[in-house]
């Protein structure tokens, strides 16, 4: 068999907020062979995620970070080429830790979920039916608990998880309304995304948030955090919920940035606030993702990919995702 | 009838902050007469609460600020001396709204629960079978769900709701840990309120935390916000419980004043963070209070009173308390 080459995108410096190209170099390296109980992924979408910031800080975070001279840590859909374990087929897409990179030697830990290409296009096995869709289902479901006429305000409501969290609320029968950061994306999450109206966090938010939502706030989707949880937050209604579901708008954690103390609004409106991180409720991936599929099939769910191909442009594509120069869900395609 | 006089502490001052004796006066009226449906009530136990200062100043709150000119809201427990509602029997002792007064003239919006004083002693009615053990046992159950063997760490620990919180975490087979300001204070939470370890916050908090909770933090009852709680936030367990109990460590919040975020502690640790407002539950106030009284009556429960008999020095009464000056619930006993 003839030596294949591996082209991957590797943290080669360590960043202090938001990594940069500068922070990577691509390298190309021959695959090592497959060993007992491996299998080899041909990539074909990867995933650029807000998440991938905290996976290369040295900060604190939910996963130890990546150390330096290793693949960028990130989800893609590939399909297994080769299989040295009994249990996984060759031929089978999957969605799971495979890396920036074009082929990834992976053991079962690294797997997620199997993607069923007839169940939905391939690309929504990393968005949509992936951690963003299954965030937005579950961490609305689970803590938001949106009820009838309801307020459910969303940070990042153009975003990959935002996009969808729109459609998902009005669906329970709530009133979705979008915090963004331009008048086109306000659009969009009105014609597209189930919101009601959309507010640009450019203005000033206060007066904004006592327009669209008078009756205070009852499900705060926070994909952000920063000045703008800070004006929700003395917005929210009696008994309200906190999804803390993203941190987009701090650039650095080392230290933590200061800001108004929440305890007495915690206190006297009785809020909830609740952090979520979507890798903890893997068992359910698979559920949540069929019932999203069926709702695309149905026609009830729309979903905006923002596609390109040059595995290269990965790390610039992360810079931009947080930047908000993305439209939709950001993927590399390889192939 | 021969008229009655009313001794009453009257607001007569806004405070910023915590309220200082200088913005109070003790005043002498004569009763008026009772209305139709109003009761008439001999106040015995008055209570001395750090909830008092959010009912006078003019700032965010559960409730809207006393008027100047009123009587000091507070709580109380006294005994129907006259009845013009057929409901409530004279003769009756009940907890309430009665105010810093001698007497009160109240409708039932004001009557929380009747005291009965065969169930344990009169003045428990106002402390421990009142809004301090209550609070203590319905936060710390609904929200703060201690597993054996969990890490309760609890601020102002050797207070009216603290020192009862202690001995609840310790039945549910949790590990309480005091914070206090205090060696004594210290001392006594761990013979008498069932915590294991202590730590006062006068000393470096973060290394004494790593010290008394070597497996971090699952549950935190917090009365007092402030610094406190940001040094706690950093070393909270995955998945941890935060009761928002009281703010005693911020004395005024207007502005609200600034300190580190909590975002990315809440994402990344999966926090739950919860306020807690003890009139919410009024409807489960006598079956726990049941409950409480039960344990005390097995043996299983301690409380501690600090009791003073002169009403002119209710005032002062509540600036020691939040000075911690206080050993256990302070009341004033009027007879």
């Amino acid at each position: 068999m003839s030596v294949m080459l591996n082209r991957q995108i590797v943290l080669t410096r360590r960043p202090v907020g938001v990594p940069q190209p500068e922070h990577f170099e691509l390298q190309c390296h021959p695959l090592p062979a497959l060993g007992e109980g491996e299998m080899l992924i041909e990539n074909h979408y990867l995933s650029v995620d807000p998440a991938q910031r905290g996976y290369v800080n040295d900060e604190n975070n939910y996963a130890p970070p990546l150390p330096l001279g290793a693949v960028m840590r990130a989800m893609a859909v590939g399909r297994v080429l080769a299989s040295r374990h009994a249990d996984y087929a060759v031929g089978d897409y999957w969605y799971g830790w495979f890396g920036w990179q074009d082929y990834c030697i992976a053991t079962p830990a690294a797997l997620l979920r199997r993607v069923d290409p007839q169940q939905a296009p391939l690309s929504t096995g990393a968005g949509l039916l992936g951690i963003n869709g299954l965030t937005a289902y579950l961490a609305l479901h689970d803590i938001g608990r949106p009820q009838p006429g309801e307020t459910v305000l969303v940070s990042a409501a153009a975003g990959a998880v935002g996009s969808i969290v729109g459609q998902l609320a009005r669906q329970a029968g709530a009133r979705p309304v979008a915090i963004v950061g331009s008048a086109e994306k306000g659009r969009r999450c009105v014609e597209d995304y189930g919101y009601e109206a959309w507010l640009d966090y450019h203005q000033p938010i206060e007066a904004a948030l006592r327009d669209t939502c008078p009756r205070g706030i009852d499900v705060f989707f926070d994909n952000t955090g920063g000045d703008i949880s800070d004006a929700v937050l003395r917005q929210m209604a009696l008994f309200g919920r906190i999804i803390q579901c993203g941190t987009l708008a701090t650039a650095s954690w080392l230290p933590a940035p200061q800001g108004p103390r929440a305890e007495r609004e915690i206190l006297t409106r009785r809020l909830r606030i609740e952090g979520f991180v979507i890798f903890d409720h893997q068992r359910r991936f698979d559920a949540t993702a069929a019932r999203l599929a069926a709702l695309l099939a149905a026609g009830q769910l729309r979903y905006a990919e923002d596609i390109s191909e040059d595995l290269a442009q990965a790390p610039q594509a992360l810079v931009d995702v947080y930047a908000g120069r993305n439209r939709g869900k950001r993927l590399i395609r390889l192939r």
